[in-house]
Parts: C-alpha cells; structure tokens; sequence
C-alpha cells in the first residue's frame, strides 16, 4: 500500500493506466511491423524457405523485443495496481519509462536492418538500460515512503533485489555487445526469460503489493 | 466459474484484459497496412479495375484474417469473462498467445507479397496452429480445477469439442498446403467462418460459462 | 432500452466496447500513416511549400475519413450506450462492420496514390456504403424489438430518418464518381459534416437513447 | 466541477476518454515508426555511428513530440476528470482536436525527411497552433459556466494563463522558423517542458479541479 503513502498525492490513476496500456500494447504489436517478408524475384519454396531461414536474427528479436516489452508491461501492472494516485514524480518518470519503451521497436528493428553488428547491439541495451532505470526511478517515487527513501539499502531491500540488477545486466550486455553481438543478444533475451520465471514474478508482486486481491 | 478455482491466484484481471483487448484491436487494425493499392504509372479506370481484381487474394486473406483474430478475440473474451484472476501459468500463456496473434499480420503480409504458394502458406496455417495451441493450454489452466487436469478425456468433454479441434484442422491445413494452397486457405477461412457460426459461439460462452450475466 | 430487450441475449458488453473503441482508435490514427511527405531532392522552401500545396487532395481525404470513422464511432457508442448485452446477430455485424471501418485508411491510400479517378473514389465510396449498411444492420438488431422488426416503415420511424438514408447516398456518391469524381468525394465530406451537424447528433441520440444519464 | 454544471448535457464521458485515450496512445506510439534507421551499404561501427549521430535532428524532434502528445494527453486528462457529461461543443470540438494530436507524426516525419527548413518547421508549428487552439476551445467550453463566458478576462483568469499562452507561443515559433528553424524547434522543445514542469502540471489541475479525489 506504500503506493498511497505518498505525501504529493496530485493525479487519480485510472486513465493513466489506460493511457500506459494504450502505449504498451502498440508498442508490443508494433514490433511486426519491422519484419518484412523476403522481397523474392521468383518465390518458389526452395528461395521461401531458405530467406525465412535466414530471418533467424529478425525472428529471435522479435520474441526478444516482446518478452522485453510483456515483462515491463507486467512490472507495469503491478506497480500500479495497488497505488491510488500518480504523484507529478510518477507522471514525469512514467512519461519518460514510455517514450523508452516506445523507441523499442526502432532498435529492434536496426538489429534486423543491420545485422548483428556491435554498435546496433549495444544501442539496443541503451534503450533498454534507460527503460529499465527509468523503471527503477518509478519504483522508487511509487513505492517507497519519504522516510524509506533516504537509504539505497533499503531501497535495494524493499524492491527485489533482481529487477535492481535490472540496469547493471543491460549496461554489460551493451558493452559486451563489443565482443560478441550474439552473446549480448542472448543475454538480453536470457534476461525476459529471466524476468518471465514464477520466481521473479512473485517476488515483482510481493515487492510491489500487486498480488493483493483488490481489483 | 473454473476459473476462480484456480489455486495458485497471483494476479487480478483488469488491466490483463485491456493490455489484450489493445493487442486483438491493433494487430486487427495492422490487416490493412499489409494492403498497398497497386502502383500504376498511369492510373485509369481500366487500369486499376484490373489491378484491384488481381489483388482477390490479398483482400482474401484480409477477411480471412480479420475473422481469424476477431474470433479468438471473442474466444479470448469468454475465457476470461468469468475468470476473476489470472495465474502465473495464464499470464505466460496469454503473453505467448498474443506473440502469435500479433504474427499474423507478418504471415498475411508473406502470401499478400510471395503469392498462394505452398511455403508462404503453410507458414500461415502454422501461426494459426500454435496460436490455437496456446488457446487451448490457456483455457486448460483456467478453466480446469486441478481435480479436472488428469485426464484428457475430461478436457475434451468440458471444453466444447470444435475449439479443441483447432490445432488439428490447422496442422491439416498446414500440410494441405502442400497439395493446394487455395485449398488450405479456403480451409482456414472456412474454419473462421465456422467458429463464427451461432452453434460454436454458443458452444464456446457454455463451456466458459461466458454467457453469464455478470459484467 | 430496447436494447436490453433482446430475446437471444448472449454477451455482456464491457469488453465489445474496449475492444471496438480500440480499432475505431487504432483506424482513425492509422489515416496519417498514409500521407507520405514529398519526396523532394533538394527541399527548398519554395518546392516544399508547391509540393505541400499538390497535396490538398490527400489533406481533404484526410480530413474526410477522420471525420467519417469519428461520426461512425460516436454512433456506434449512442447505439451501444443503453445496450446491456449484445446478442449473436450484434457480434457478427460488429466485426463485419469494424472490418469496413479498418477498410478505409486502404481506400483512403487508394485516392492519395492514384488522385482522385472515378474507380478509385466509387471504391472508396463502396467501402462506405457497406459500412453504414452494416451500421444500419446493427441498429436493426440491436435497437427493435422483435415486435418492432417486422415493418420496415417502424424500422425508418424508430431509427432517425438521416442515418437510414447514409447508403442511399453512399450509393449514389459512388455512381456520381464517373461523372466528377471531386463532387463525389465533396459530397462524402459534407456526409460526414452533415452528420457532425447538432441537429443529426441529438436525432441519433434521441433514436438509440445514448442521451440517457447512465455512465 | 464547472464541467458538470453545463446546460446543454449530451453524452456521458465514459468511452469518450477511452477513445480519446486509445488515440493519443497511439499517435505517440506512432512517431516511432517515422524513425527509419540508416540504410547502410555496408554497415560497420564506423558508419553506424556517424549516421545514428546524423539522426540528431529526427531524434530531437521525436523527443519533443513525444513530450507534446503526452503533456496534451496530460491537460486532455485534467479537463475531462471533473466532467461529467460531454456537451455538443465539447464532442466536434474534441474530435478536431484529436485529428490535429494525430497530425503531428506527419509534421515529424516532415522535419526528418526534409531536414529543419523553415516550412516544415513552420508547418510543424503550425499544427501545434492548432492543436493548442481547439485545447483551449475544449477548455472553453467544458469549464466555464455560461455566466463566465463572456469576458475574456475571466477566461484568462479562470485558466491557468500559461496554457493560454500556447497559442500565442506556437505562433511566434512559427514566425521565427522562417529566421531559424532550430530556434524555433528548440522553442517548441521548451514549451513541452515547460508544460512539464511541476508549476505548470499544478496550475493545470488547479484551473480543472484535475486533483480532486474523485476517480
């Protein structure tokens, strides 16, 4: 309930949930619109099947990019879920969270543009190095009471512990990308599996009161 | 009203049916930017009447994918009618879920550019395959008591028999594609059109129990 | 409250609303996508301001179909405002309706690639009248009662005269298209202003009841 | 509570905010996709990087979009938060609004395609004028009482004046585009954060009774 301890209580939440569905449903779908079939002069199954093959990078982002976007629409949810009002903190930092999440779809599709390449690698894990403090920066406007905002221990203690290591993970896979795009890829995508796990769910809703039965 | 039986309750509803309702709505409404009006270098009426009656598949597999989406929408929507909350195993299976519906848009795109040829159209009928799978395991862990689950019969006999179907009809297709891909994407559309008949509608709202009168 | 009076009542409407709010949404935004901005060598001030200027056709269809998807929205919600269930009839006409309505950022493209020829403004035309018959269709189910439904004269008294005659002059706007094919598109414009008019919107609401003070 | 107290109540607002909100959702969403990233011969680090630096100028304008559909959606939030009902004037209104909200990704793709020139920038001005216009219109008309209406100074009064001001500063931004269109893009980039600032996100709610309690 910490979500509505908050001493600068301005906004009541309902259309700002909606507004943030809205965008992280576009955002999730919009992510088809960056894989564009083989453009083949004469498409038999042979030519079909082997370009298909060949989307492999572009087929692994996709999924990449929407586990990325479903868990931060689920970390979302729950934040929100038992907060009352929107502080002008929460409007601001959501409003940022948002325009990082929406830019997504952009590096996704500079990965399948490009190629595996180190620097389209690690603009990715930019994006979602910002998205993911912007997170953490909501977290902490949202969830923690003035009082337990003075230490970082206790931010790291009340929050769980592995969505804080949230922006440590995407910062070295964007500097791995330099070594290796494909590790830096996979590590992402290890990471929404990560995230996607009943154990980092429960503790997402444990962390953030969401698992409480008010609807 | 299974699907408030479910033990392992972590989340409430709302927001889970506005995230998908927003996913349904825009990858229905994407259909139409995988139309392009045909580029003629001088547009007549002559001209573009024959060039808009040669794009027939292209507008087939439009209704054929809109009435595909919009019915497991509605599928989606009686599933979740009587649910009250969603487990960990709904919440990963409705994301995957929408990771296919959201597909589709791709794989209608494919047999608007390459053309009704087997691959393109057996890549179609796959989507439609697993998506429907999915459906199938979403309505297994809501609507089944943990009592239910053993047998396989059971399933079969609760949840109205079409539905369960799905998957087969599409593999089936999926195969006869190889024969004749007009055939297959006849088929798919048939079974759209099936889905939307009073009989399966109705079927689905009784083994959902989606036609109760709670809102 | 007719609509409360239906005999075959299946499905609550909560998430109808959602999810056909959603796509009229999701259509409507979708119209810009469809103005391209001139692709110019070297873009001066003075060749940008001409190529601007070219494209008011683009800019008056624009204009043309948001106002048509937004008055159809806002009939579609006088209509299904007092509704409290929607029956089989209503979800098939639904879909088939938003189907129409997604249509028309394709014929929208149609008239901006190819100028306004007759072929292309009657298809766009076409689209409309199958999407106000549909309409029509929906008020039909939705609105009377199976006592009502019997004598069209009831159907035209209970239903406001001017959203009955939308086909008929969908109809004629798209033959009057091989004659001008300007007067055509003007006379679909003022359609839609037409039905923007104070006097056509409280006829709407008078006729379905969406005047009521229930939320 | 001024938007309750209107004589000519004509729609309850329900699925006008989620409508509304479904396309400012989606018009923010949409500037993603005017980011085209650089089509590379050969793409190497080297390259990558020069040309995602010479994306600069697309990159600052969809930051600053992005800000203006949000903080519009924000006073779109507060001015309908208090009301009850949506009047005639509020509904055509609203509706233009909205076709103007969804301009903007094509102003933005404008400036990214053919760089800040002073017509596209003056024409993306131009568009903001008009959006903030029909804003304060729609304020017009939904929070004052038809006593206050008449003087123009219990207009200003009443709403907080720097919203009023929008206009008159996207005017002047205009102007200055044809001197230098960076200046003025920069202008337009500092009044979305000015609009952002706490001062302002108050004076907002204070002016529509945004921050009352009720949900």
């Amino acid at each position: 309930m910490a979500g509505t301890q908050q001493t600068d209580v301005v906004i009541s939440k309902g259309r700002f949930e909606a507004f943030s569905d809205g965008v992280f449903a576009i955002a999730i779908t919009l992510l088809v619109l960056e894989l564009h079939p083989p453009d083949l002069t004469i498409p038999t199954n042979a030519t079909l099947v082997s370009a298909l093959l060949a989307m492999w990078p572009e087929f692994l982002v996709y999924w990449g990019s929407f586990a990325t976007i479903g868990i931060i629409w689920f970390n979302h949810y729950a934040l929100f879920h038992n907060a009352r009002r929107i502080t002008y903190a929460a409007l601001i930092t959501n409003l940022l969270l948002l325009s990082f999440v929406c830019f997504i779809p952009f590096t996704t599709l500079l990965i399948a543009r490009e190629g595996l390449i180190p620097v389209a690698t690690a603009f990715y894990g930019l994006v979602l190095l910002l998205m993911s403090a912007c997170f953490n920066v909501l977290f902490y406007v949202m969830m923690l009471t003035p009082g337990e905002r003075g230490s970082f221990l206790g931010f790291l203690r009340k929050r769980n512990l592995w969505n804080s290591l949230g922006p440590a993970v995407y910062a070295g896979g964007s500097l791995l990308a330099f070594a290796s795009p494909l590790a830096s890829i996979l590590l992402f995508a290890a990471m929404a599996v990560f995230y996607l796990l009943p154990g980092t769910v429960k503790g997402t809703l444990d962390a953030t009161g969401g698992s409480s039965t008010s609807t």
